[in-house]
């Protein structure tokens, strides 16, 4: 079965995989210490809605895919959580720390 | 020796213990979620500068004292930690999460 | 009404609050790092099971009060966070790090 | 520069990377709490050390890979570090969590 070809209007900043299986974005913090509490609210998130991301971090840079494995694709339990992601990244823009 | 009896003026924010020994500040986060990002932001904080908070929590609040144990009173330490709370505390003010 | 005038067997180091109402434990860990990974981890716990620890952390030391706000006492909520607060702990009892 | 062609013996269960460039280990725990557990505790050493892993988690894995960015290749910074993580991980080989 096919995924979406498109991206809700308001997670236009993620990247569709082909075939639409899963969404990406590249997250990048001023350093470590805004990258890894971005990933601590994610992953606090993650587990409230039991709903995990795919993810890999390099110092300031936090890399997250998402995809509804038990679905074999996307869902709505993947937009909540880019969702989260989104919001608790946008803080960070304005980051004085 | 009694410590300082006025605060930096950009930590106006927080209360200086009656003897001048220790600064406290009570944050309030919209959610668990935000509150326990803050204190992981804070806790690597800690780690790099070797110098840690006394705080705790309930849901969504934190409440913080900072003194330095090694002298007896406050430092500039202290002050340090203090921004640094207040940085991160202020980005969850504009939080959508 | 009174809250329970015992503890589960497995919950021994838990102390019971005066009345019944709480429950509370001091954890005493090797350094800060290893505080709050148990930290964190219980966090994790709280937000997937929706029931969070009142809790305080001075260095290695983390001490935890658990009581369900909504029922106005213990509940087995208490007991499963405290389970978790407990086996996590164990492990660092054997912490080489 | 030729990197190292042996890891020290308490690394064994580290992999050295073709160039002896980097090395890399696969930890497995019980469930994404106890990975993320271990993330944090991981987090909090590199802050401290101000040296950070390259490293990615999917639920119950991380992959950590170390290497000296300054120094083009392996350094007793990454051996230090991958000495903590398996300090920590061995505890939760014992996780009755």
């Amino acid at each position: 079965m096919a995924g979406p070809t498109a991206l809700p209007a308001d997670l236009a900043d993620w990247t569709l995989e082909e075939g639409g299986h899963a969404i990406t974005r590249r997250f990048v913090f001023r350093d470590f210490n805004a990258a890894f509490g971005f990933m601590t609210r994610v992953a606090l998130h993650a587990e409230r809605h039991d709903h995990h991301p795919e993810w890999s971090n390099v110092y300031n840079r936090v890399d997250v895919r998402l995809t509804t494995h038990d679905a074999g694709g996307l869902t709505e339990r993947d937009f909540t959580l880019a969702r989260h992601c989104n919001a608790v990244f946008t803080q960070s823009l304005r980051d004085p720390a």
